[in-house]
């Protein structure tokens, strides 16, 4: 049965709070407004949420000035929905317009910016992508010279890193979901059953249970474990001897969960049961390490710790979990690289995962919030001992 | 009931051909190699299909020779996956590696091409996008000096435009499952349900009756027509007097479909009855014009010159349908600017739309493929009367 829902979306006080939290970043910063192209970030000032960013064809555009509410430039596709947003503000053109995509209403805009040569923050580092053609980027610029065009990574993803607690209730409803469908797997799978119909039992018991879509499942049976942690569903039978591992990011109101399980069909055997205990106590000890003022680097140390009684390797995933929000994987990775400082209200994976046997790989994952005290689980922590199907 | 489905995946010789009509475009280009790096191109020339893509964290480079098997530069969480595929040379690094996510494995490829001047293509043009950190793209191209970077989009979307018979067959399979599934739609919605349980229920049924998933699925509700076709929905129950739009892309090993139906809930209102019947004959005569030879632009005229008796203001989506495939929209696109010249095996969307009323539009869609001797439905064709529930 579907778990009690939040109210859907957000007080217009949340918007405020995310702008003027931006604005006074890009004071210190001397950024005279930021350009945002992505989903995430679009959505995340204004609160326009469509699928509808699947379709490539057309570029979204938001402006956030030094001062006021975002300015959206969009396709008149989506105007009607943002106009139900608290922006004032929305210029769009008739989309596509392959000769003229948005670009000159972009540097009406940006012409005045550019001719008191200010600062334009862009988002061009580490985890992000320019979502719209490189052409009409490169024209963009060249439209507008003397204006210069800092990268504005850290600053966005260091606002959206620490979560609110509107956005931490979402979260917490979403993860709750993913935990009640996996209880279920149990009586919902079984020995013989073709593994793209796990993924479609695993589906249809989410939505049932209140998600409002599974974007995001990848999972693998092997016998004695599986190699490979992000393929799509073959169609072999469970069979008994397998380790089934299902990896989930559903979403509830834009925001996902993201987290795994594993499984045994029938008794497992030595090594795969000796993974997961490691991966087990790897979690605990990344569960005991998650307090503020932790670094990412020495979370991901203290499971690694662990993780290295069996394999000392570091693995193929590159890291042992990351943020999580309204994006499968957000800022920070729990990684020898991230030196990020965990604050309060930042929403986590733990992910330890290792290397064994016959290049066999085994992944554990739990969603956390950081407290003041120390880690607050998301999902319902995974069983100490394997369960057997 | 699931339908009987097609094999998944496809011969190696799909690629081989593949890559060989590129690479006899690339000749007469003049192009030395393509860079590519976004999820459908990857999968086109490599069948690397996954949904890990949704992470934002690692970016995938595909490099296609002049002549050979394509080279794969990619995360090393990938790699288990891709060695599964027809490529032989696949090069990968432990991501995500903030301070080198494949530059340098790319830049050792590419330098003998740059130190010879050789011309590289990239996309770059009309709905494309960068799936790389635009600062990482400005350090390649850095590194590169003398390598000529012309954009290929036109050669790459002009191959992918014509499906091969193994693509059709799974174009033509989720179409008939997105058939199936609205069949099924007036037993499981009814007068009172809440919009977001329409949604939850079409997803389930899609499910059931074969989908891999439902990536997209976007609808309205409103008294005597609704305003909006990209919103999620609300928790407003549907009442009498409603009229409900369901859009759906379905997909089943890696092919949508895209298409919508409209329903009344109780009689309908004059007006959108006559805004449906408009839009039914817009789509007969998109259907009777959908010919090899005929332009997209010829299309675009022969639907709109049948919407015109209601709208003659062009509306608000930009254009009347497109191409589909691995993606919700591919090229072309069914408009003024576009002379794409219809060619047999070609899947698109016819989907006219009208404006009418206060604020209020309707959307229609089908899906089809272009034979020698004209469009053959995917889609079952939408009832000539609007369904009543």
């Amino acid at each position: 049965m579907p778990l009690n829902a939040p109210v859907r979306g957000f007080d217009q006080s949340e918007f405020e709070t995310r702008t003027l939290n931006a604005q006074k970043r890009m004071a210190e910063q001397n950024l005279d407004g930021l350009l945002l192209l992505s989903e995430p970030e679009v959505r995340y000032f204004s609160g326009f949420q469509t699928l509808f960013w699947q379709s490539p064809t057309r570029p979204w555009f938001l402006f956030v000035p030094a001062s006021g509410k975002p300015i959206a430039i969009i396709p008149e596709i989506g105007a009607a929905l943002m106009r139900q947003s608290w922006l004032e503000d929305i210029r769009t053109w008739s989309a596509p317009a392959p000769e003229d995509d948005g670009i000159s209403l972009l540097t009406d805009l940006l012409a005045p910016l550019a001719a008191k040569g200010a600062r334009l923050g862009v988002m061009k580092g580490h985890e992000t992508l320019l979502r719209m053609p490189l052409g009409d980027w490169e024209r963009l610029v060249a439209n507008l010279p003397g204006l210069e065009m800092p990268d504005a990574t850290a600053l966005v993803q260091g606002l959206r890193m620490v979560k609110s607690p509107a956005e931490i209730e979402k979260l917490a409803h979403i993860c709750a979901i993913g935990s009640s469908t996996f209880a279920r797997i149990p009586e919902i799978i079984s020995e013989g059953m073709p593994l793209e119909e796990v993924f479609r039992g695993f589906r249809r018991e989410a939505l049932l249970n209140g998600a409002d879509d599974v974007p995001y499942l990848v999972g693998s049976a092997g016998l004695g474990g599986y190699e490979d942690v992000i393929a799509p569903p073959s169609r072999r039978p469970l069979q008994k001897g397998d380790i089934l591992m299902l990896d989930t990011g559903a979403t509830w109101d834009g925001y996902f969960c993201d987290f795994d399980r594993n499984y045994a069909i029938g008794t497992p055997d030595d090594e795969s049961r000796r993974a997961y205990d490691v991966l087990f106590r790897a979690t605990e000890a990344g569960l005991a390490a998650a307090k503020p003022g932790q670094t990412c680097r020495g979370l991901f140390q203290a499971m690694q710790s662990v993780i290295a009684e069996m394999d000392d390797q570091g693995g193929d995933i590159g890291r042992l979990g990351h943020g999580l929000g309204m994006q499968l994987t957000e800022q920070p990775s729990h990684a020898a690289f991230d030196n990020t400082v965990l604050q309060e209200n930042m929403v986590l994976t733990l992910e330890p995962s290792l290397g064994y046997g016959e290049k066999r790989i085994m992944v554990h994952e739990e969603n956390i919030v950081i407290r003041a005290d120390g880690a607050e689980l998301l999902s319902t922590r995974a069983a100490p001992e394997m369960p057997i199907i």
